[in-house]
């Protein structure tokens, strides 16, 4: 089962990612999930959760600003973002947020 | 189609709700329907983004932390808050984060 991130004690970063996708596979599925693998290598991942109906939402969690700078600029993730970009979504929103308290149960 | 929240410039906050759901809906589909109507009522709301399969995440955004913790208050939803706790949800985190940065197509 999908877990919820199993996230530390706040203050950590979320990145909202909000997406509508555009018809047909095209290699997206393969994509993504290769993207979750390599998100969870880099230094400073804390972790995601995903979830998608006709809106998908996906929050990766991270340590720092300087995580999330370079997850941006990994060379496949670059390639992904760019593919994203042309053929994947219609339409999308990222939001980088800073956490500030968190609970649950 | 459920739309990406038309949300201002930043800074503004968002709250992450991540969830697993009990079996049956006992009274949750109805509720949810309402808190969503509800909560666009408050002031300072300024959108709402959802989307559930095995998890479930509901993203909810606010111009002020005030706007979110008078939402937290709201008698209503202090009842749909208890019955989460209580029958609807099995596991649920709740992140607060104050968003600084978006973008997007």
């Amino acid at each position: 089962m999908p877990e919820i991130a199993k996230t530390p004690k706040p203050p950590y970063y979320a990145v909202i990612f909000s997406s509508h996708r555009t018809d047909g596979d095209n290699g997206y599925a393969a994509m993504a999930e290769r993207m979750v693998e390599l998100a969870a290598e880099q230094l400073g991942f804390l972790g995601v959760e995903s979830a998608r109906e006709t809106l998908g939402i996906t929050v990766s969690y991270w340590e720092s600003l300087e995580a999330i700078s370079n997850w941006k600029k990994n060379a496949e993730h670059l390639e992904a973002q760019r593919l994203g970009h042309k053929q994947w979504y219609s339409s999308f929103r990222v939001r980088v947020a800073k956490v500030e308290r968190d609970y649950g149960i």
